[in-house]
């Protein structure tokens, strides 16, 4: 049983490391090299362990952790949806689930089970692991495009009222590292590199 | 104080960025693309969360995969030293010493003490969450490589008194694991991309 287990496991193992080649839309910090959603998920599994003494509650540092670290699986099938894209919705699409039950459908029952109830939680967002790491994957880019002269704000025409929006979503997280965005986009809008 | 820890913890997040630079020597499944260390340490994060059942004592998971988050950071001064390399010691170097005052020292104090206590404990090797940890560490080149018709082991001459020798390290944290392990390594030289 614990060999079988084993063999799912390394297949589960071998199909990720996949998530390499899923290139972001942003770019590392000062620098035009796109981030691949698996270093993208290692930084913010990194950046949950030293900011979660600023969630507004108590949270599971080691599900936050877990969320981030497969949140972006699903796009090894479904690829990488660019959050200001107005043609498709950034949400839990058909195709999201059915590469989640392919790629958790690697593991062990258990294990796929467990996996696939954490990664629909990072997508529904509601509870308080849920809105922290979200804080977390919204918080990245906005470093990104500050050090990169606007970086796909500037490329893709993204204003602030929409930057706003979408970042006001780190609040439900961490208020302190809200005030700490908002004041980043404000900067940005001084510095010329985000319009109003 | 919880802003001016902020402001620190920010600029360990950018600096340790840098890390996606870090080239190691061995190649993505199936590849010929060097795997970097930000997608390694995500890489083996996760093996810690699916594997974590095989381990031989019951782990604190939590700090294994804190341990593998930030086990490689030191190398975006010291750079990556191969395991097989016969000039340099791939242990604990005052070179690393050096990388880890400096970088864990750009965070808050608390959290500075920490995350060096965590990868001293990792580089030392002795308790049962380093042992498991050094096993993630271990097993993922071995599937590499084997994936790769040799890959690092052919590359430079690697034969398989040593890949035995170095890869034993893995039954410490897990007899399970170790015995897939061998079996792959085994196969290895059946199959005539490890030399005996």
């Amino acid at each position: 049983m614990k060999s079988t287990n084993l063999f799912r496991q390394i297949e589960f193992i071998k199909e990720v490391d996949k998530l390499k080649y899923i290139l972001r839309k942003t770019k590392l910090l000062n620098s035009d090299r796109n981030e691949n959603d698996a270093e993208h998920s290692w930084h913010l599994a990194l950046m949950a362990v030293v900011l979660a003494e600023h969630a507004n509650f108590p949270v599971d540092l080691l599900r936050v952790i877990k969320m981030l670290l497969i949140h972006d699986i699903v796009e090894i099938d479904a690829g990488d949806t660019f959050i200001y894209d107005t043609q498709k919705s950034h949400t839990n699409t058909e195709e999201e689930r059915k590469a989640a039950k392919r790629i958790f459908g690697l593991l062990p029952d258990h294990q796929a089970s467990e996996l696939t109830a954490i990664w629909e939680e990072f997508e529904e967002g509601q509870t308080n692991e849920a809105k922290f790491a979200r804080a977390m994957d919204r918080l990245e880019p906005l470093l990104q495009n500050t050090s990169n002269n606007g970086g796909t704000w500037n490329e893709f025409g993204v204003n602030y009222e929409k930057v706003y929006a979408k970042k006001q979503v780190i609040a439900q997280g961490s208020d302190q590292i809200w005030r700490y965005a908002e004041q980043l986009i404000n900067d940005s809008v001084e510095k010329g590199i985000l319009k109003k």
